[in-house]
């Protein structure tokens, strides 16, 4: 059992020092995380009521939290009501459905500006493409890089939606901040903790999908990585786990969104493409999904998937994908939730004030 | 590759007996299936064209189909349509959404009665209830046997409801017979073969749970045997697989229900109490399974859970099971189905006239 | 938390009655099993050292155990050493390691006798055959039944070996019991309890395989199932479970050897032809499970794979395995153990006076 | 179905280019792969003979290989013999049979000099030691760093032994090449395709354990992107995949040991530790592994395991350690092996000539 000590917004670097000395005094572990108000400095080890009270009265303390799970800042006991991340006006979490779309890998710029327009026309509220991909032969189309980057850019700008795009590295994390703005943490990398630091050291929001064989509680330590870097924009997402069925990629595990909704504050999506890994079987999975109350879907589309450089058998085709969008927008309020969408809730434009969940 | 010859109805034994005797001298194997209606004759190790034409042309023969498939009286290949299968005037599979809902044991008259009304009330169609328990520990509660069959026949009686109950033991399966209307073979006996065979030769349908570790093919074979012995009103049913994710006690595989309804006519429902194996997970899933196309769901349904003898923390209670109600309507909506209820839609006492796929 | 109360071999039927008689008044539910030898009567739901001490002081008891299993007579806190089951001479359990091999179905008196007179000549000490195949097709070949189980003890006789076949019904326990001296419980069939409970009331040894998604402990409650009804000769066998990995049938779980045997009296075997699927990842799957302490492994072996009418892609040619037994051998004896064989160490028609875990 | 073409030692770069530019004009897509000695140029899409003859017949080319896997350099049709890779005179792979042991982390000079000593005289040939630590929870120990690899440098160097250490990090190749021998990438990292490129890019040895839910032609993949930078000393291990099965951290794949020396030339290690996560189980895992074949094993020693600071349950105490060797000895010798150990057959300072498998 583990204390989080969260800082008054207006604590003084003394006021933090002070609780941290104390921590020690007391025979406990501090690690501090600064976020963009607050400070929180986690101790671990404490149990008794007595050091939660003598923290408590130090100066620039807000309040301390007793937590029973690994992870901390993640956790509903931390922060109760959902998380909300505001990205470019988009607004992410709580009762906000929203739907990513856009082709696997950025090929070209026909291509995106194509399927892009596509996908907003549907209702889609933010873009995705992939500049760098991870895969599993290094002798398949690694994407195009920073000139994908670029062209990304130029979409979102054209198309006014935000994006969405795969960084593998630590070393591109710079350079993809400069072009995007959700990072996604790919599978493969979910415990690529390097990684997850060095976005946790931006304020670009995360969006972390759940490795093939991660439990939930890895998933959501995954993104404490994060958050304890004070970067408390992050989304996670279930894509399906490895299982013995092999009539899918993977298994989509549409338990995990409520368990991690139970469990976590953070925004939970469904990736239904990656699972599938066949088109027919996109739609009902991510209705599925909405409809268990997850807070969006990424799903891949694509104009001439028989072309596509990746995953083309999973791309959903653009008059589908329209289809879609309205069995979702179903899904969404039958869950209590509303997709985002442009053009058809005036959000476009509209800038929300406060940012995620420290507001 | 395998064919089917399908025999018309009006074929004479001794046309049946002349077909079997073609196969046999073109050097394949046969084996007969009678149904309701009509024989199948599936022959095993054909391939040529030249021998289906030389089948279709003989007498009595309605046509010839080839199947790709282990499985064929289960392949929609065999059967395009969706399979209706009416038991007691209520309709299973196709547009109808049906569920199945009450105690996962029967304990007594009191409860199998409160718990029936409330749920026959909210708009389930079917009422369950064990009385024989398939328990993992031999010194756990096995249920009421015959005593509890004759409580579930009295309850089916006084609430105008059809009844399931498992069946464990091919002998049981004529006591089971007398008074329940739909075998339920759970998923610890998704291939006890001999059992399915048994049920096999009834007229009662056939409700297979899906094993914890089948394949979906290995389900369409289970179904096989039932059908191959000439009962063809099947209804599979997906509960939860076994994975490494331990949050949950079973990972609900909504993917099967749209991968099994590509490969086969017959309706497939999730069970989404026994894959949560908590309580408060249940509305989601059977929401997502609804929502992805099932046919329906099974759901435990207890007024105190707390007391229960079997499974109670996963069973609902009826206040929330009549909101589930609610919800699993819009998701059947969705979906492009109905929930056949009582009281709702008028089906209540309407006999259907022709019975399961081959009408 | 349980206790169970071991009779005193000499403890008369009141003597019993008046320990059942005291559990009940002590607000606890008893459970009583016959062994060969003695009662055990285990009660649910106690706890204090009080009622230990009550129940010890009674007439006819032999002493008091505290198990914090959900198995009782299957742990290791139940009976401390290795149980040694006696069949005909052969000794299973405990440093005797044995090789039960032969072909997977009884196909023909010619097949059976060929193939076990190599095995016995190798050094095999029991003769496999099944003539009741459950199998995932009703099309496939469903073994030769009864004719086949009178071809298996002709061959027992003729080969003085003990036999090992087998049962898939509870119907068919009786036929069985008259032609083998082991009944096998097949994986599928690992829950089918009212079949153990069947075999549970013969004398007969019982080799009870792992259901492919069972956990260990539900092996062992399958075991408990047997135990309960007085037959304390019980071998269980890992066989491979289900996962992802594809690469092979199934993913033998080795580790299940030392786990088992940490928790569990019971010998332990591995199969490692339904494992592997495979013939040639056969053998080092088969001197891995011994190398890591198995008490012996069953093995599928076929002059003419090709020819078999079951699994012939996983059967072991007859020189392969002859010098698998030589390997087998020094794997046993890195283990501390030593192999049980025929024409070797002169056990061969040693008949050992006392049997199983109660001696 | 992939070509590969090998060019001779003495090849131009004219050769190559003309060769590239063919397989360009034949409408392939060429890939280059320079090895030490010779260049690998891949050819993807070509299926015909006549394309073989033809680039067989090109200045500079050895021969022309068809490779059905998608993995090329990795596979035995490329290969045929063992690899055999010398670390600083040590052999690995082929017949030899080496134990990697250590602490799990690096907490102190003191420990790690004292674990070092027991394991070099128990006959272990390699040290192990982790100084970047990748870890669930961003709040545990992360490893000495820099400072730890200074340490293995200097208990390397002491004990005139080589080490092996975890890379986590594309940034951190280069300081971690200047301290250790072999870069161990592991199982959360093998689809960190950034940091195989990198590792590839050097000259040290290569240890990619298998990724939890990894199939083995992933992981031969991934071997393939070392491979495909021109280092081809990699060494691949199974250690243990997630499976429902939950009495261990893992399940240790033993099957995956022949499966992927029947695919691959290069050498395959187990990680017994790692899978069983229970001290108890770890020599029944290793002698497994090694019974079956495996080119050695990796384990984790710690004189004081409740106080490590990293994985205390799993490892073994040296006193156990150096009796483990013994058995493995016997396992080695079972399997047609032997164990490569300092002080026992003389190879300690022998160096050998040639590197990897292009000698």
């Amino acid at each position: 059992m583990d204390l989080v000590v969260v800082m008054r917004s207006t604590a003084t670097p003394e006021e933090k020092d002070a609780v941290t000395q104390r921590i020690g005094d007391l025979g406990l572990r501090a690690h501090a995380a600064d976020g963009e108000f607050r400070t929180m400095i986690s101790a671990t080890g404490s149990k008794s009521v007595t050091v939660i009270q003598q923290l408590e009265q130090l100066a620039g303390v807000d309040r301390v939290i007793t937590v029973t799970q690994p992870y901390r800042l993640a956790s509903r006991e931390f922060h109760e009501a959902d998380t909300i991340i505001d990205v470019k006006g988009i607004r992410i979490g709580g009762p906000h459905v929203n739907v990513i779309a856009g082709p696997c890998a950025i090929e070209s710029r026909e291509l995106l500006f194509e399927v892009g327009q596509a996908v907003k026309d549907a209702g889609a509220s933010i873009l995705r493409g992939g500049a760098f991909k991870p895969r599993t032969s290094p002798y398949a189309f690694q994407g195009m890089g920073v000139e994908g980057l670029k062209l990304l850019k130029e979409a979102s700008d054209a198309l006014n939606m935000p994006t969405i795009t795969e960084v593998t590295d630590p070393r591109d994390v710079e350079v993809v901040a400069q072009y995007a703005d959700i990072f996604q943490i790919g599978a493969r990398n979910m415990q690529n903790f390097n990684l997850l630091l060095e976005v946790g050291k931006t304020d670009k929001a995360v969006f972390i999908k759940r490795g093939m064989a991660a439990s939930i509680n890895e998933l959501l330590m995954s993104a404490e990585y994060v958050l304890s870097q004070g970067n408390h924009r992050v989304i996670v997402c279930e894509r399906g786990i490895r299982t013995f069925a092999d009539e899918v990629r993977f298994t989509l595990d549409v338990s995990a969104v409520p368990v991690i909704q139970e469990r976590s504050h953070l925004p939970v999506f469904v990736d239904p493409s990656h699972a599938a890994g066949k088109r027919d079987l996109v739609p009902p999975l991510a209705i599925a999904g909405v409809a268990a109350g997850a807070a969006g879907v990424i799903v891949e589309v694509h104009s001439c998937p028989e072309k596509a450089l990746c995953d083309g058998p999973q791309a959903v085709l653009p008059m589908r994908f329209r289809q879609l969008m309205d069995e979702l927008r179903l899904a969404a309020k039958l869950a209590g939730n509303r997709v985002t969408a442009w053009g058809e809730d005036g959000t476009k434009h509209r800038r929300v004030e406060s940012g995620g969940w420290m507001s």
